[in-house]
């Protein structure tokens, strides 16, 4: 199996003889074991798939189990289950590492962008599409198998192990944060290894220090009791459509930058050896154009794509809608009117204090005409990390060994709840491991995971835990 | 049957004895039957309701012929079926009078909100609900039930009848404006009875001289290739959703006057002595309040309610939609986001000409990090009749024996596409006889038909043929 750029992706990447022999004789039962594990609709948002949410969790811990781990547990909590496993023999002297990944996923929709169906995995050119490859079930899976290569062939794991995956990530549940809070000592750990984010590109690793935070929001514009007829209304009453629309309108300033009053007021100045080091990133102007096919970029002055997807906030409309909007046509002015919006969060932003910021602007600028609800949903707050401690440069050797190459430091633009947890709670050093690519389609239609990179990703970790068992600084 | 202020709605109108029983003794019966005729779902703009509509076609195809019409046709069109019915013995020397209706109606959307299924009527406090109720098969059939009525009794109509049904009236299809200027020597007649409109109380008949035009389009603002996750994404990019909304807003100026420029260029000044005409009606401002229940009117300023519904254009999104509008959460930035668009017009406006400047002032203040389509869909211009005809006159003698309540004078918002080529083809005077409500949900949920007004229509149309027979102007 070769990447795009014709290396080969089971390359020998320095582990010994015995592990590099078992990966390549692993690697085709890997594939379809994971296509089995992509193939549960594991979406946590949606009620309908409750049920393979269990069957998700159990099919972990029996892998799990499978690795070599112990204390399998499946553990229940208000919303989807948790799933826990560990190795603790390697001894005192060793770290304690706690591995996570979540195995809900984005709900598919729409599906019928999908060249093929979302939970039917497929491989084509070298990738394997399914909803989940990348976010996170691949990730998550290649570092089961990452464990199990080391048990199967050693008989043992370099470092102590603690693994943890939920099944809220994407819906933003509290199951685990409070789990974390309740059993901070079942779970401590020197390090947390996060695998659930990307690099710039097969060939370029990247190490990531910070991840923005994220907060969510409903609002619901209401006008008539119900739907009217536009010919016999239309010019009495003010559209909630429409309404929602200007609204909508005035949650930016022109020129891109987020008009809600305060916004911005805890967000820290970006430092010069900072933006010099963002500025290494190969992820120019090009490259963004290329990658999302827009026109021309968007978002607030002053700043490079890389600076504001990492270093700044932002305030999106995820979903929108009002009115007759099947197929056809209907001359209505609808009751009411409704938008999600997130808002990414840098630095010190608050949640708490940006859901009061919005609903104070939003409930200021509403019109007589309509009335006007916003309904928080979630929170959480953005996370930074110390480029230069002893776990991110075994990272950074990991990376080198797995991928031929020394990664860049990046901020990462999407959010991971559970990171400010681990790191407040458990007080770990948290290092985010990830293995997914810009044009993994995470979240939309026709998600994959580039296989070359899943099968040096199962590399690169175990590189890492050996890194860590040397204690080299 | 009594009305909500307690009169009884079959009560003798001053029609000859063997009518009066005629139509006592029946009226069950003609419940039942527009019941039958409402449970076929003839929506036209849906195409898996197709078969439907050749149904309700054909349905009232018998109907014609058991009222004692004669050369009924079912007319194959590109869209769906015309059905045409005629009855020419009442001599040269009375007028001959095209009846029309459509038998199709709107989609049912949103269906959750019906208190009963929109395709199974249902009968409350002397309301008839169901989807098609008043808009158009209820007061469609009852034209038709009025010349059973005269046939089964008198053996004869009092007046030459021409009956034409179109099944487009929803979807704006151009098959009987088509066929009405292919034949105007087979549809030519003196008058038009158009039975698709409303009045403005149970009580208090209104006599309608203007119907407003309509243009309608969808814009769809184009982003990133596919969706991308906000997080990866959200800073770099111009959120189509949020550009939509942008491009909405700038529809209208901040106290509701449509900000297309030249879009007001052909709307003509109301002259003072309408405006007092206008000012009789009794729907003020508390009426629109308590009718729709918003907390507060809009509309342009330095016109009443009135006014704006009827003698001013309006601009409406009938639905918009972008991104991940089902239940849960998803963090997406949409590849794109639409909306559907009409605008009701008056006076001069030209359709074409509407549709040009719309088009241009979306090109010029689309901005330049998306791409904007704008696609016309449909126009008809806005029509007004002479208050003061034989036919109007006759018009309101017959609403003033049937109601017991002179008919006030008023400008529809809604407009019936047809109505133009009947007047400018067939050079018919055209005279809107309709018996809806301003709260029969036309167009929305829970819509119905009035039962008193349903049997009150019938034996006013019968005395507006009998007015028309005799004669005086």
């Amino acid at each position: 199996m070769t990447n795009k750029n014709g290396k080969k992706s089971n390359e020998d990447t320095g582990l010994d003889a015995n592990l590099n022999a078992y990966l390549k004789d692993n690697a085709d039962g890997q594939l379809e074991e994971l296509m089995e594990w992509l193939r549960i609709p594991s979406v946590s948002t949606q009620a309908k798939y409750r049920e393979d949410m269990v069957r998700a969790a159990q099919w972990l811990g029996d892998r799990l189990e499978t690795a070599g781990l112990e204390n399998i547990e499946i553990i229940e909590t208000q919303n989807h289950p948790l799933v826990y496993g560990d190795w603790l023999h390697a001894g005192a002297n060793r770290p304690t590492v706690l591995l996570y990944g979540h195995y809900d996923v984005q709900p598919p929709d729409p599906e019928e962008k999908w060249n093929t169906p979302p939970f039917e995995p497929s491989v084509r050119d070298n990738n394997l599409y399914a909803r989940g490859a990348t976010d996170d079930k691949g990730q998550l899976f290649l570092l089961v198998k990452a464990l199990q290569a080391l048990m199967d062939t050693r008989g043992k794991l370099p470092v102590n192990i603690k693994f943890i995956a939920e099944g809220d990530e994407e819906s933003g549940g509290p199951a685990l944060e409070t789990y974390v809070k309740l059993n901070g000592e079942k779970l401590a750990a020197d390090i947390c290894l996060v695998s659930d984010t990307e690099i710039v590109s097969p060939d370029q690793p990247s190490l990531i220090y910070g991840l923005r935070g994220l907060w969510g929001c409903e609002v619901v514009v209401r006008g008539p009791k119900g739907d009217l007829h536009s010919g016999m209304y239309g010019g009495v009453i003010h559209n909630p459509a429409q309404a929602l629309a200007e609204l909508i309108a005035a949650m930016h300033h022109g020129d891109g930058r987020i008009a809600v009053p305060g916004f911005y007021d805890d967000v820290a100045d970006l430092d010069p050896a900072e933006r010099e080091k963002l500025a290494e990133s190969p992820q120019d102007d090009a490259v963004f154009l290329e990658e999302t096919g827009v026109p021309a970029l968007y978002g607030e002055p002053g700043f490079t794509p890389v600076e504001r997807i990492g270093a700044r906030p932002t305030l999106e409309v995820n979903g929108m809608w009002g009115g007759f909007i099947n197929e056809g046509f209907k001359t209505v002015i609808p009751a009411e009117a409704r938008v999600k919006i997130s808002c990414r969060l840098v630095s010190n932003q608050d949640p708490d204090k940006i859901a009061r910021l919005f609903t104070e602007y939003v409930t200021q600028i509403a019109p007589p005409t309509v009335s006007v609800e916003v309904i928080p949903l979630f929170g959480i707050r953005a996370v930074s990390v110390d480029p230069d401690s002893p776990a991110m440069r075994a990272a950074g050797r990991a990376y080198e060994k797995g991928f031929g190459a020394a990664p860049v430091f990046k901020r990462e633009g999407g959010g991971i709840p559970i990171v400010l947890a681990f790191r407040e709670v458990l007080d770990a050093q948290v290092v985010f491991l990830g293995f997914g690519l810009p044009d993994d389609n995470a979240h939309a239609p026709n998600e994959k995971i580039h296989l070359p990179n899943f099968y040096r990703g199962i590399r690169t970790v175990i590189h890492f835990l050996d890194e860590l068992a040397t204690g080299k600084g």
